[in-house]
């Protein structure tokens, strides 16, 4: 994710990074290239003109506006709720840990608290390393008892396996006679929530936008983009290749950029800082039981979170 | 549902699978030949001219924008709502295996927690035999006691009897004494919520989207088309059909796409995996009582989940 | 409610029924009427023409397409509100009924269940006619006993009264101790849901979408469609009628179907079948307590639920 | 509100009042006689016309489209949640009465539900009287007892005080033994909700779209309706004013309901119908109790309710 | 924020204030240049025209309209839910508030419930200095015991700690027998929501509108207000700079006011005005314990809040 300060509007002008021109560029000139072509050609060959006017791109520009404005706010609704998603784990994080600091009947500075707080961050760094099919081990291994960590890393679905380990240690509060059934339940509660904001992370993992859109958006803009020249080139003569470009830059990029963000969970440039926001969630929770903060990861760019 | 690697541009645009062009290939065809026809009679016949230009088009546009616009976002809404329903499930069904095994007053490694968990799995079959209107028996006969399976096969309402199945293992725990009336209703929420989700896709399958957009749609879609030649064949000359099969091309398959995702748990390519996801379902739940998972149904086709 | 078999997509094509073209062909022929007309006025008398062009009508177009645009999500989202409303009722009936037979400390085969499902179906039926501006006696009658039936009649908001028998059957459950407080709430947070249902359906019923937008909608689109052989006739000839005949089909069926499913509780065709959802209701309800279920309502139209 | 009869399409057509033409005619009689200026300066003086023509409109045209379809969605908005705001206070205050007469634990016919009830409905109409800023005396002193009237109207946040009064009402119940603190807190959830209700509608009354906004669209119409005649004088010769009018009406209104619906708890036409909303509130809430019902408001209109 | 009195129409076209005309100005005087020089030119040097007609405009209209009408909506979004969120602080925190003088067991008039009053406006008052980065030191000497708000100015996350105290006051209400633990856990359902509010501010605050887009727009926007007069130029002559200058205007002060809105939780004009709620909140809150009411915030204009 781009962290941005808010910029100035004339140094957005002149971004590079951020601009997705890195991505797009040998397409943009392969454009470029056929648009001063098609004026050459225009120019040298007019009778051999293929008969394009900027009437029909009218006509795509209604179908275009429909599959691009849908498919851009599918992609931004998709990384939204991923960033909701996210939100709602701190949050949710947060209130357990107040829980189990004022609600499990356990005296203040007892050593429950904190283990139960390292549930809770293993499970946020499991999520984060089931979204992005990484290995979870070591910040297992980091985090949990060993025997624990050993069995979490073995299964298959392992923030589940964690939640079952924060319930029993509830249970084990209640049958140890620390707190009751209404406080268990309170803690429940919130399991609930978390199971929730896994699934629905999962959710967002596994089922893209139905792949015949993308197939549709793509043909679209790209055969827009190369017909284009053919179509400006008898109303705009020399400056077409520039329009062209322009036009096709913004196409490309939008596109680019959606591409980006609906698989919010990634680690494209515009994609969610996953590792930004486990630290986060670490740090607060941490300071909730008043332990030390480790110092936050190293980012991969001057304005990138990764 | 087809899953995608998250293809290469280029490839995108070669695609055949996921392209809908099986579907619309026969009208596609009809519409070419038009244009060829069109094209031919317009410089053969330059008297007898259809008096088209492309202005009304413009007109027709707006139209086409509204109900396209309309349609596109009320199917995909109607697609991810199912999703969603699905993705609730399996949080829910998750949350109950969670509860059985650690609120239901049993000993660790009971056989209560895993009879239970077989009901959930129930469940979620009977309600994917229900929206695609298949038979539950066979998954019931897997799964359940024999008598059970039997009655929930003859009922109407099968998910429902479930449902009373699942509220009767409670309710005969809380009897035992093993749990008490809080914690009886913290189950009973979770009922509650399979409720709403069984009567949410009841609500998608049983009520599309009125019956009249879909007439009006399709009759704008295909007028559109197939007076497309008539009013490009003076701005564009032989390049006609070109323009007039890809304008063409791009409405049909938004059509077929919408059509199939419209309808999410139907067997279309763009629909819904409820094979897959049913059986993740029952993945997850038999690995939260540490039991054999069955291997994975086999798909219809490399990319494409049932 | 028309409920429609997946229509082949050429069957759409040639639908009548669904077409609501039956209460717009009076007008729709006014319009052709007029526009052979304005064709003939051009060829006979060219120097006492109109000054209109299609210019004009793409700056229409654009308020056309907000006020369509915006009408038609405003609609379709009351009618889909409504649907919601009344699969949440099947829902939370649902539930009740469930936690009736498992919650109320009655035992298995007792009458009291029985007649609180009763209370449900009336609460569903007592809605309905409420919103239909129907007499709701005789459901009442057929479902309550006599004084009940009768001093629910008698009442201006029938539903409310029905809520506050439920809430006394479970008080009396209570009293009699066959529940607790806890059990009582799980019951009465059910009634809350089933007020807010009520209340949602009285706030679609009572408030329409402002007056202003019909009345500026409407003289929108006549003006537009009876000024539009104007504007066609210099450029398409002897096809305009046909132009226009189309034009406006679209845009006065649209707005036919849009004032139809913005009032969604309401007779015609594309509004929610509500006798066929509360016999859902009825027959779920009663399939969970074990009592037969009555026939299904006779439909009004081969395609059509009321 | 202007609550309609169905309107026949016809009346629509020729409807005067809630056309909002009253507020815009002089505007629009404005720039009728303007545009009958230009069409005779262009017949008269043709060497000094002002270069526009119909082009530079629908680059207007996207600005327009844009600034009238966010505001006007966003106004909708408003008025919708404005409307839902009073269906949940409906809702909610028929659950809280519910509870009075079957959870209180106070036997039937005692007058303590009948003093909750009248706190309900003091609480509806101090929210009505906050909104429109009104002085709510008079209806608190016809519902509450003189002291608890009095200490009401001094305070600045009057429906806060009357929550505060409930739940000491609540609380003297269980300090009396009627109740225990589990139904305690069911009554308090529902005044969490009624602070909910009056919280988002002060949002609602103190924080109008941005400023900003207004502002632009204003501008953008005013200029767009007044420079249209110098645009389509050339294409549209003497029927240049009868065009401008219409296209000025429809923006001209579209402005006029928006500005009317964005403050939906206003006193015009088109907004929420507060003091029949606060006497259904009334009429419900005390055919439970029993009591008699006071008639309805005076309407000021023959269509509108205010 | 600016608080408009419901302005005048005729005003809000003369508006200074407001019009975010301050900011662009020189923007736009240097693009009002640009077009006179390019009328100059055109005139004096017709055969080095550049070739640029309307045309091409229309085609960059759409990607413009999908581009501000995402944005557009995307800031609105920001804005409008940053305002949900401080209303449901004022709610929540008046419902803890009631909840402190009937549920916590502390006789009327005790000092407790103002102390805990207390806590919730600094709560407030530290959410609102961490969103806008400013220093919460005087607020929370002011509002709390000396060691607690020199501790909570010590953390990194203040509201967190503030939260944590309100827990431990509950706590120690139950540890004194005060409330039982169905009381504590009505209170900590508070508390979970004032997390969620936080939660949801730190959210939008640290997650601004992916980068890219910024980007994208402001480079089509820049560029479309700079070609305009080359290609507005030969149709629209001497009058060319007032059109630009007007196109110019409505599309940078959308970007203008849009960047102001996306923030929402800054100090710009119309971003909200934190200090007036933050007042509020304090003001409710204090009433309700019965203690005397601070003046408010100086405002820094006639018609804006902080």
């Amino acid at each position: 994710m781009i962290i941005r300060e808010k910029d100035n509007w004339f140094r957005l002008l002149l971004a590079w990074h951020g601009s997705v021109l890195p991505q797009i560029l040998p397409r943009l000139l392969v454009l470029l290239g056929l648009s001063v072509a098609v004026v050459a050609a225009h120019v040298e060959l007019p009778y051999y003109k293929v008969p394009l006017s900027a009437a029909p791109f009218t006509l795509f520009g209604f179908t275009l506006a429909i599959f691009l404005g849908f498919y851009n706010n599918a992609s931004y609704d998709r990384f939204w709720e991923g960033r909701k998603q996210w939100g709602a784990l701190l949050n949710t994080t947060r209130s357990l840990a107040r829980q189990a600091l004022t609600l499990s009947g356990q005296p203040a500075g007892a050593a429950g608290p904190r283990a139960f707080v390292r549930l809770l961050i293993a499970f946020t760094y499991a999520l984060k390393h089931q979204l992005r099919r990484t290995e979870a081990g070591p910040d297992l291994a980091r985090l949990l008892p060993a025997p624990l960590a050993e069995a979490t890393r073995a299964a298959t679905f392992q923030p589940v396996q964690l939640l079952l380990a924060m319930s029993r240690w509830v249970q084990q509060g209640r049958e140890a006679g620390q707190l009751d059934t209404t406080i268990q339940l309170a803690f429940d509660h919130h399991f609930n929530q978390l199971a929730d904001i896994l699934g629905a992370c999962e959710r967002l993992a596994s089922t893209p936008i139905p792949y015949t859109y993308s197939v549709l958006l793509h043909r679209t803009v790209y055969l827009y983009c190369f017909l284009l020249p053919f179509g400006l080139v008898d109303s705009t003569g020399w400056i077409t290749p520039l329009i062209v470009a322009f036009v096709g830059y913004t196409f490309m990029a939008l596109d680019a950029i959606m591409r980006e963000i609906e698989e919010p969970f990634g680690l494209e440039d515009n994609d969610l800082a996953l590792n930004t926001m486990s630290h986060t969630i670490e740090a607060s929770l941490l300071e909730m039981v008043g332990e030390p903060v480790p110092p936050a990861p190293a980012r991969s760019h001057r304005y990138v979170f990764d």
